[in-house]
């Protein structure tokens, strides 16, 4: 029993790839189709049991398509919404992937004249650090969530269509405003991989360099994790993202600032106070993702 | 066979005890001592099989022995130089566990008049989320390093005894200056607590608390962990190595500021060249891990 009859994927990378492979085995489309610009790539997709076809000519690739999935990195994400908006009726749902919302819903008014009824905006939180079509898991979102971003003007029809695909797949399907998702990713994803990123690149151009990692333990190990993410998918979240990123950085700055005059004063309370609230939280937290079961390396 | 006669440790928690409890495994001395303010915790080690004896006075405690731990917290262990000045002789050596040295070391020249020959400082790269005699681990040590940082006062037999000894319990026993230790730490632990402290901090007084944590992934999750550490123990730290973790946040938040002002001006060479740097650094430090073959949630 099929739910949808043609879904095509642009870009079968490890996201967009999972969600094809999730979706072909649950056999909830006669046709999953990809697009992209490798060929080899895509054969590859064929080969690991994740696209039934696919096109090389975008045109070809949406023609007849109930949804088309976006599943690009983020900044040539915009670029496919300004051929969607040439390509795909509105009768076609459009959905994507990206790990920032807001830069997605401005290109679409501006290449659509108004947000379009048939757009979805969606972000798995999930991924590895693995990446491309070799990644590609048909059980990553498993227990994972996905933000929808539906606006006033999405159709409610859609937003459904999008909700079942991805239940499909296992994942938790939740929705927030827009401007909500950008902020909250961006406190909790976006800052945390600037810090690691400008923490090992600050240490790495310390001449000690050397002796620095060799005694490094596990805590400097999970720390910096992130910093081993991909350099252009994190450059292009951190220009997607940058109104709200920035505003984290200087909420985070403005905190530094006052831990650092702490010691420096060597006042106590101020230190304790810090490290105690900071450690409820986390505790706290960690409770919630327990709760959660939670179980693999994901991030994005 | 018994290399030692006897020690006292001064404290037994986690690390006190985990020494003593792997000392004794090995038949290293005839009797191992532990010294504490409570007495039921002096009570449940001895029915851990940690230590084979207390004290709870500590003239009592140290009398005869061939080496006294110091394992106290970090800013106790001041306090504990000033009443082994007193009370043990120069044939016994007095090591410690601490995470900070430059500060014992500056104690011992005011208390002992000059750096005396006996004092081995020492810090284990060791330690568990848990605390106390409850989580004591025989293995803690094995495959972890062991920083001494012995002074040109420092007698090499002493710190011979205390290189053997920390053998014995399978760690790799390296030596550093004071001075490079507390930089190097202050990179790699002491910093990396502050910045998670002040992220979680930030964001926990945010009023999206309650989405800003139902809402990250298992990045966030690495990248808090520490700040689920003992408070107290981190503000001991923190202000015994004042001068060189203020030294690193300040490089830190100059290399935070560039990152900034880069996303700012959407300045894309600069940004990449921050997260590639980083990531080849980050991938080299994993690679110097794996050879290690460290294998434990570790961290002080």
């Amino acid at each position: 029993m099929a739910s949808v009859n043609r879904i095509t994927v642009l870009a079968v990378g490890l996201i967009g790839g999972s969600l094809a492979k999730a979706l072909r085995e649950k056999n909830y489309a006669n046709e999953i189709v990809g697009w992209g610009r490798n060929e080899s790539t895509l054969q590859r997709a064929i080969e690991l049991g994740v696209i039934d076809s696919y096109e090389l000519d975008l045109a070809q690739a949406v023609q007849g398509s109930d949804i088309v999935v976006i599943a690009t990195p983020t900044l040539i994400a915009v670029d496919m919404l300004q051929q969607l908006a040439e390509l795909v009726p509105a009768t076609t749902i459009i959905t994507d992937v990206a790990s920032v919302k807001g830069n997605l819903l401005r290109a679409a008014k501006q290449f659509f004249g108004e947000v379009p009824a048939n757009l979805v905006l969606g972000h798995p939180i999930a991924g590895s650090e693995k990446s491309g079509v070799e990644a590609v898991n048909e059980k990553l979102f498993i227990n994972h969530r996905v933000i929808l971003t539906p606006s006033q003007e999405t159709s409610i029809e859609a937003v459904s269509t999008i909700t079942d695909m991805w239940e499909v797949t296992g994942a938790d399907v939740v929705t927030m405003a827009v401007d909500d998702h950008d902020e909250v990713l961006a406190a909790t994803s976006h800052l945390p991989h600037i810090l690691a990123y400008a923490l090992v690149d600050a240490l790495a151009g310390q001449k000690e360099q050397q002796d620095i990692f060799r005694f490094a333990a596990g805590g400097f190990r999970d720390f910096t994790r992130i910093a081993s993410s991909d350099p252009k998918m994190w450059h292009d979240i951190a220009l997607a993202n940058d109104k709200a990123l920035l505003k984290m950085i200087d909420l985070f700055s403005a905190q530094m600032n006052e831990l650092r005059d702490a010691i420096a004063k060597a006042d106590s309370e101020a230190i304790t106070g810090c490290f105690t609230r900071a450690k409820a939280a986390r505790d706290h937290f960690s409770d919630i993702l327990s709760k959660q079961h939670q179980s693999t390396i994901t991030d994005e």
